[in-house]
């Protein structure tokens, strides 16, 4: 590997020679010294070169280089490492002692100021900005965190199949695959397999990785495909065992997000990442919904749901009564929730289910499955599905399962929410919509 | 949640109340006392009960559900723990004072000796084997540790799109998906967006995702999905910097299996993890075909490269000269690696690429990309690709972009060849081939 020093690493070395390689920020050509900002995945430096024009002694080369330099070029540079105080780039320059041009830049197509449409044609270079270089690196540690603390919980991670024979969700919103002689479906979730793990005895299970929706919906929250973070726990007795793993999770991945880039996250993004309490606040949803009438907004729904602007509005409530940014709306009713949701005992319209809401926003939806198979197929019929498409799922019921429960939910929509973006398009690496299907 | 113990802890619980939960693996209904093995995610434990025939004192509703009780059946159990080494399974027993049917199971359809198609048709029964459980607990600690090298590496995790609009590895085995009112395809591998991460200043990256091949084949190592282990870094002087990068993952991970399976690993399957020492033994494929043929197995093909016979003997000769069960072969010729390895600076017949063998079986292909677009270019040209179709990769390298490179390892097969199984459907959790969607 070429030993080249990371340029966040300068400031705790001694002066002398290193080497850095990254590419060129800007340059500034002056007559007598030549200055570039050198930027890498780790930040950026100032290096110097004092030019030698024609009629000067000695050689022309580097000067000439750098003269030649076009924004985005990458370079690799030895030189000597001067630390001063003067310099406001980090307190430190790198006098240029050789330049090599590894490879050279067209002009970038976008600018600061251009389309978030523009920007996704052109993503590599999008990507080149400190605070999207950031997003990543955030994204990185949240889900490490979330691993790491399944791992040390004794769940099983498992890779459910995106190919399936059959809709997972609902026959809308679901891709076509040409599979040989005949046809496949693109997973809409995990969420048939991962229940799959319960009578398959394996307790707690986890997933991350990608769902499929053919949504033709064009929000700022909505993509076709976007990356799913799934938990499957065995032998609960509510979603309360679920909602308690979903919170100690997301405490131990925003402990993690605060310590690791907390400073960074502010200095870029002027956000001050909070570690919330526990536990979360619960409110059943028609509860939630009575708080935001009391408020002045009626949700117009004529089902028994929320919409954005009252999940909007009850996340302002729960902010300023409790100072949270998260709140669970629980017990959904059985009419605007899928089959598989488990019912109460004592009020079969409502669910034990939850929807987790992060600064306004549905992150998150969880609950406990019915596992007793003949209220699964009861319910599954009574939403009008066909309990012979779906028998491999009640299969799953049919020689024993544990009681179980777990959540979904979008990786992207929380880093967009947890970093105060206005798209999730802007968290993604490379967008996928209606639309956009490229790069 | 319901306090239940896992089965494995009760070895060191004194003597008491317990709650254990899992799956009725064996009932003996004698006459006067009833014994269950009962089994969950953590290991078996044996159940006792004094039956309460007709005719004698006390109640005899826990006898009945007992006698009733199916293999399979999901029960939890209130009882008093008592260790007593004279009882086999593990030196202890619980004494049953409640039970509760969960979840009563019909028959299983399948038995120790049924044939893998038809496991795998009931695969979450399948599953429930305690050799297929350590599989994925496994799989799970060999996965996080590779995810911990890499982020105490600083490399940061990338989830790339798996809908694209063209091809990334050839137009052969393509999966087409219906998009609105377009095609897409499914990604064969990560390739291209991988190494989209470089231009973008990302610097080292990883990815363990789902990759699509519509290969029609039957073999013990192929899957129309798989999961593919992916990581690319920037600033290489050669694939020697990439084959470092990935003995030290592979290292890192087989410590760790090595350390938390090692003993289970060995009792289930006869297998003793080796942990393999570095460097790894490196051979031209050249070198190694002429090894090969030195003991009398000449390579049947009309092309350069190697077959599964000729990595079986390499993997032997290696076992034997060096007691290693990992060789890298390298120096591919050109002319059977894709268009986007780089070639050597002084024989362009030769690429800077290697394949890694684990136990006679290829897992892995990595190598040094070519990034100067010229040449990158004509080498697609060359392999009659349109460079105006590879118009978005080949931008990539036109706004400049470090000398990189990266490596792509199927997950399955290196479980299948570490634990000695004999196909990747034993190690994967839904198989995906020609004629298996479901379920």
């Amino acid at each position: 590997m070429t030993s080249r020093t990371l340029i966040a690493d300068l400031a705790h070395l001694p002066e002398g020679p290193v080497r850095v390689a990254g590419w060129v920020d800007t340059v500034r050509d002056q007559k007598k010294v030549q200055f570039i900002v050198l930027r890498d995945e780790s930040g950026a430096a100032q290096l110097v070169n004092p030019a030698v024009r024609e009629g000067d002694e000695g050689d022309p080369t580097i000067t000439e280089a750098i003269s030649g330099l076009t924004n985005g070029t990458f370079i690799s540079v030895e030189g000597e490492l001067k630390h001063d105080e003067r310099v406001k780039l980090g307190g430190l320059e790198v006098k240029i002692g050789d330049l090599e041009v590894v490879a050279p830049a067209l002009d970038s197509p976008i600018a600061e100021d251009s389309s978030i449409d523009k920007r996704l044609d052109w993503r590599f270079l999008d990507l080149r900005r400190p605070e999207q270089n950031l997003v990543f690196r955030v994204q990185t540690t949240f889900l490490h965190a979330l691993r790491t603390w399944w791992v040390e919980h004794g769940f099983i991670e498992i890779h459910t199949p995106k190919l399936m024979a059959s809709a997972s969700e609902s026959r809308a919103e679901l891709f076509e695959v040409e599979y040989f002689e005949t046809k496949a479906y693109l997973a809409q979730s995990p969420q048939f397999f991962k229940q799959m793990a319960q009578p398959a005895g394996f307790g707690k299970v986890f997933e991350v990785a990608p769902a499929f929706r053919a949504d033709p919906s064009f929000t700022s929250r909505h993509a076709t495909e976007f990356i799913s973070i799934d938990a499957e726990i065995s032998w609960i007795d509510s979603h309360e065992d679920v909602m308690r793993m979903h919170e100690e999770l997301l405490v131990a991945a925003l402990t993690a997000v605060k310590e690791k880039h907390g400073a960074e996250i502010e200095a870029a993004f002027g956000v001050e990442v909070t570690v919330p309490t526990t536990p979360f606040p619960r409110i059943p949803l028609a509860e939630a919904k009575e708080i935001v009438a009391g408020r002045g907004y009626t949700v117009p729904r004529a089902d028994a749901d929320m919409d954005p602007e009252g999940e909007r509005q009850i996340a302002a409530y729960v902010k300023e009564q409790f100072g949270h940014e998260f709140v669970f709306l629980t017990d959904y009713a059985s009419s605007i929730r899928p089959f598989y949701h488990m019912r109460h005992e004592a009020d079969a319209g409502l669910t034990n289910s939850y929807d987790l809401i992060f600064n306004g926003v549905e992150i998150s939806t969880g609950a406990q499955r019915e596992h007793r198979v003949e209220l699964l197929e009861e319910q599954a019929r009574e939403k009008g599905l066909d309990p012979e498409e779906l028998g491999f799922y009640l299969d799953f019921f049919r020689y024993g399962v544990p009681p179980h429960g777990g959540f979904g939910m979008g990786l992207s929509r929380v880093i967009m929410l947890l970093l105060q973006q206005p798209s999730i398009r802007e968290v993604t690496y490379l967008f996928r919509g209606p639309n956009r299907l490229q790069p």
